[in-house]
């Protein structure tokens, strides 16, 4: 590992600052996205429209700068990225719950760098700190800088950027014409007086200099330069500081994007309110508490218990508000509703709505609402049953079944419950000649992407996804009461569909993945390549469609026939033939996404499977398999604290087992579930909440608090070979733990 | 400047390599292009079709490096760069007419790093040649290096490369599904044997480290290591070599975007044919030659000489193929024919038809035809005539009327002549309540782009611009004879139009530019600010509107209103308030593009406007103003062998005088025509050659040396205070020089 967790701060401390690749740490509200390398670089956006965002910082290398000057000998180094490789004394990254804080130690003086950005303004708030750890006083200079993104526009002729005496900092403005939303201006601003500023990337980095050696730092003070109709612009200033020894000094800067001057003035002097950065830490970090106190856990795996209490809530959060960052999937943000459900239950509700917004009006849901992605995949509607019932089981609140939503391709507005049932009805309704559900142009698998384009194709997987989603709108059903009929009749309709996946999508050893357009098979006995699929074998668990020696067969071919030493690729062999009847998929080279690639969330549904067919150890491997920490994998590349989206698969013959795309990911949801609600197995369910563990060999004992409707569940599980629950000194029959009074807490021991 | 002129190699050396910005250099053939700046970095890419390119070379940074190395101490630099800024005994790029060679000397080895391009092949050729200075023998590695583009979709997993041994060289595929046209793949391949190559940038560079010290030429030999999946590649190969004293090893390269490995290998063989590279320059160098002798001036203005003889014509041939490089607009390439006509008379005729093209049927051409832009700009007819009237005079092939052209949006097929007044009837039936010409969504000054949208607002200078090529088309009918009937009809329009120009946009002083849609004035006495405009002015010269006296008041009025150090702005005063009901321009802030920026298209036609009233001082002051020697501009940025399309205007506080977007502009064109053919008087009509020259007071004999219809014409203008003009020992009547039998050569004397 690139570093080690520092409980008591939440921290993950990167100690070696030259990572397989840049190690990412996301910061946002609602409406704002700063993505951080470890060495404090990466774009930071404001979400303008559904279609649109304004950047205010730029991609790429050295976003974020803080140079440190020594005055009298006028040698300058950077802080944060050491561009010049000198031997500092220390170098390393804190990444935080919601802030990142880069510290150097060079010379005698210890500069750290943190970031943060507050909940309702589109900005950052940097907070620099530098103390003198020599023995002798020391003037130096602190110059910060920002590489801002300022044309919004080719048309360089609207830029100008100056220091506005009216706001205290500096503004950069592109008052374009004739942009809706236009947020003209970038702001730039210190509680603490500088001595000079420059505007000009051109100008401060030098044309012909890199970033290391930005010749701006070269003169004693810098330009004070207004520009106009420049390519690139940067928000740098310089402050001159003078430190007794072991004095340290502090710079609060504020940066955002804003519609005009008037409200960059107003915004900076909010976020420069003394104490204003460590306010907006502490709110992300409370809630973050908050969070790990709803369901805390203890195990013998230390890496296990660190990232299911704080790291996956925090990816999964991510993921609830910004999607995969790059764009808002319906299917993908459902998820990760059920993955945040007992978490954040306000929020959850919140976004189950957004997202419902987003249907069509004939039960189809956009394949991606942020930017609009209208091509007509066929799976959004089946992943609603599951986010509204973890809904319904954690908070009891039915009031959500009849909360208005839109659609988004008509005026009609009904309710969350009919935007379930319409969904449902669209698969059910939309079915092909073996009676499976239509394929559309993607279900799950995005990358089988010419096989059911037609819409004469048919999805084996989405067949039985849709058997698992009918399964949960009737359990929704049997919650709400008094809809006897309708559980009757679609229940009836489910069991056709499930004869008809059997008939037609069951080979005796795996079910297959589908019939493309021209009726042939993929992910059959028959195909040359691509025989064999993991996804619709655990959903075949998930789903429960056959009998228990069957989906155990089904699972020890998944064991057999995809598990390598790094996690289970998705379909094997992997496609080196080009089948245009299958789609991008086959034309990937093998070993990579889809195609023999490790597709994490794929793994983690197999986790889920595990468990319901109480595989212990198969589900606790295969976490550990896809780990940054597996000794079969060392160094994958992925960030300790994140879930990554996939690893490429053994089949790739230059880097197996590399991992690509962490953060954006719905594997963070799955695995927080796999292991809080089937390893440990405490889940919670309308008339209580279940504990059902599923304890790997090598565990004995482990411990979970989980707060439930409000009332707190200390829970010790303990393997004896003797069956019992006692909660508060009580036997009780079963494992489903009662209901009881907000605010209560409880002592639950389950033996087994 | 920033370096000489190299007058029999038709080179500008630079010898400054860290100007003020980095300066271009063009080469292309009819569908690929490359964008070199003076370190030879730079985008390269192929024209696919109308929406799509594919490009070789990535834009920016250390597109193309040569680094060089010894052997025995292992030190390397970059030979073409130096970003270490080593300290090089001789550092300088050798710009030439379709080629581009970077000559550097650094302890002992001369290095040159020649780039050109192929005729027939979407390829670059470079030429490495290393000699040995010093008086020792030397043991060296060279290593080209290209940032290629692999990655033509975000989905890296179709990227791979290696060394392909088929091919013999490097090959990088992308072999994405369902992309029409897909050039998957790269090569890269040298005919010399190489001791090892990389083509993963990440492991080359390194990711930590920067180009100006690629970790891969550490090692003794680079990684020979396949990549897939990758961010970023780049094509490097290594070539030890053993250098005795004052020898010279060479090594050619070729590298292209090709359909699959067979195209490759096929390519790449073509291309490194001994002495292929020296014929790929020849070829260019031999046309240039040509175009030379077409037209070839000598005044007392050496600078003049050297532009109009080689680099105008040359920067013109860029613009009638690829427009202007981001774009090809259908106006702009129509004014480019104009300027080239006279030098490349079958490729006008092609690039006037190309052109035709695009018109819609209703008469309008497009903005922009590729990518396609579909604006309802009003102007493009406009252009038509002149260019079609310049081409009948030059070559009096009046089959180019009867040519069969397409239109855009309509399967109807007519001729060249159907085109031209089709689009004048478009210009001449679309009016508005004063009778002039609709404004549309633009014109000649595209950031009025919010007066006319609603199709009220007129157009003076657009209503100007019809009369002038009303006149033009009549001349044509002329010409073409048996059109009376049309010719007085339309004469008679014109004369319709020209007085509601007269009665509605004339203030005495000035012609407005327009009424908007609202009604309101644009470039009147009556505004507050963009009171007076250039363009109406010099083109009611132009189009000869009104009476010579007026004419020479509207000519003073620019002078008194519109000059300044570096040449006219084009309004005055500059719009520092935005409104609405003009558009862009006055958002722009003041002193850029049109909004008092010295656009120098608006400065040539000025020139053109000062001969045609006989104001030889102006007109050469004006040429003066604007070329990058003016010592009131001095280092305005811009190539010595180029025309830069504006300059930021004197109000611009921060960089007045400063020039963007070189090469690709319209003045290049109207700048050879106002040098040529007005100042120095020499210009094609379609019964003979006139001589009508404008000679600056300072200036007291030319030489002009000219082909018209395939004979020679060397002819001297003297100022001796008689009028006479002497052929061939004959006097002649009047300045029409006859039209002589193709291989002719003749003499001939003017005096004035």
């Amino acid at each position: 590992m690139p570093g080690y967790f520092k409980d008591l701060e939440k921290e993950f401390v990167i100690t070696n600052m030259k990572p397989r690749r840049p190690l990412l740490n996301y910061l946002w509200n609602e409406t704002f996205l700063a993505e951080l390398s470890h060495f404090g670089f990466g774009k930071s956006f404001l979400r303008v429209n559904a279609e649109s965002r304004r950047h205010l910082i730029l991609e790429g290398d050295a976003g974020r700068m803080v140079y440190i000057k020594d005055r009298e000998t006028g040698e300058f180094y950077d802080a944060n990225r050491n561009y010049k490789n000198y031997d500092f004394d220390k170098h390393e990254c804190h990444v935080g719950i919601g802030y990142q804080n880069i510290v150097s130690e060079y010379k005698g003086l210890e500069v750290s760098f943190g970031v943060t950005i507050p909940q309702n303004h589109s900005a950052e708030l940097w907070q620099v700190k530098v103390r003198n750890t020599s023995g002798t006083s020391k003037k130096i200079s602190v110059v910060p800088s920002a590489r801002v993104d300022v044309n919004l526009t080719w048309h360089l002729a609207y830029g100008i950027a100056d220091y506005d005496e009216n706001i205290g900092g500096l503004y950069f403005s592109h008052d374009a014409f004739d942009i809706e939303d236009l947020y003209e201006g970038i702001f730039f601003k210190a509680d603490t007086p500088h001595s000079s500023y420059d505007v000009n990337a051109v100008n401060f980095k030098g044309l012909y200099n890199g970033w290391d050696e930005p010749q701006g730092l070269k003169a004693e003070q810098l330009s004070c330069r207004s520009m106009s109709f420049e390519q690139e612009y940067c928000a740098a200033m310089q402050f001159d500081l003078d430190l007794e020894p072991s004095e340290e000094k502090v710079i609060n800067i504020a940066l955002g994007v804003v519609r005009n001057r008037e409200e960059a003035k107003e915004v900076a002097n909010a976020c420069l309110v003394k104490g204003y950065f460590e306010a907006a830490v502490k709110t992300v970090k409370d809630d973050a508490d908050r969070m790990d106190s709803v369901c805390s856990v203890k195990t013998p795996d230390e890496y296990l218990n660190k990232t299911t209490n704080t790291w996956l809530k925090r990816q999964i959060s991510l993921g609830k508000t910004w999607g995969r960052v790059y764009g808002k999937g319906f299917r993908d943000i459902m998820q990760d509703i059920a993955g945040m459900a007992s978490f954040d239950i306000p929020m959850a509700k919140k976004k189950i709505m957004d997202c419902l917004d987003h249907m069509r009006i004939n039960g189809n849901p956009i394949r991606q609402f942020e930017p609009i992605m209208e091509v007509p995949y066929y799976d959004g509607a089946s992943w609603i049953p599951a986010a509204v019932l973890v809904y319904l089981n954690e908070s009891a609140d039915l009031s959500i079944l009849d909360e208005k939503c839109k659609y988004i391709d008509s005026n009609h507005v009904d309710t969350v419950f009919d935007h379930m049932y319409r969904g449902l009805r669209f698969l059910l309704d939309n079915r092909g000649k073996h009676n499976l559900v239509l394929w559309g142009a993607g279900d799950w698998n995005d990358s089988i992407d010419n096989a059911g384009n037609k819409l004469i194709g048919e999805s084996a997987w989405l067949s039985i996804a849709t058997v698992k989603a009918v399964k949960e709108f009737c359990q929704i059903l049997e919650i709400m009461g008094g809809k006897e009929d309708l559980l009757a009749s679609i229940s009836k309709e489910n069991e056709v569909l499930k004869a008809a996946i059997i008939e037609h999508a069951f080979e005796g050893d795996r079910f297959i993945y589908g019939y493309n357009d021209w009726d042939e098979k993929i992910g059959s006995k028959e195909n040359e390549q691509g025989k064999f699929y993991l996804n619709p074998q655990t959903w075949a668990v998930l789903a429960d469609i056959v009998d228990y020696d069957t989906l155990q067969k089904l699972m020890d071919g998944v064991e057999e026939k995809l598990k390598c030493d790094f996690g289970y690729i998705q379909s094997a062999p992997p496609y080196s033939k080009k089948n245009p009847h299958i789609g991008r998929l086959s034309y990937f080279l093998p070993g990579g996404y889809e195609n023999g690639g490790v597709y994490i969330h794929g793994v983690t549904f197999k986790i889920v499977a595990d468990c319901i067919l109480k595989n212990a150890d198969r589900a606790y491997e295969s976490v550990k398999l896809i780990r940054c920490n597996n000794p079969k994998n060392p160094d994958p590349g992925v960030e300790p604290y994140a879930v990554s989206n996939m690893y490429l698969g053994p089949s790739e013959p230059n880097r197996p087992g590399y991992a690509y795309f962490s953060w954006i990911t719905g594997s963070a949801g799955w695995l927080y579930r796999g292991i809080t609600e089937y390893i440990l197995g405490v889940r919670s369910e309308f008339n209580g909440l279940r504990v059902d563990p599923c304890l790997p060999s090598e565990w004995n004992e482990v411990e979970v608090s989980r707060i439930y409707r409000g009332a707190t569940y200390n829970i010790t599980i303990k393997k004896t070979g003797e069956k019992s629950v006692v909660m508060d000194g009580k036997s009780l029959d079963g494992n489903l733990l009662p209901i009881t009074p907000e605010g209560s807490v409880h002592t639950v021991e389950l033996t087994y």
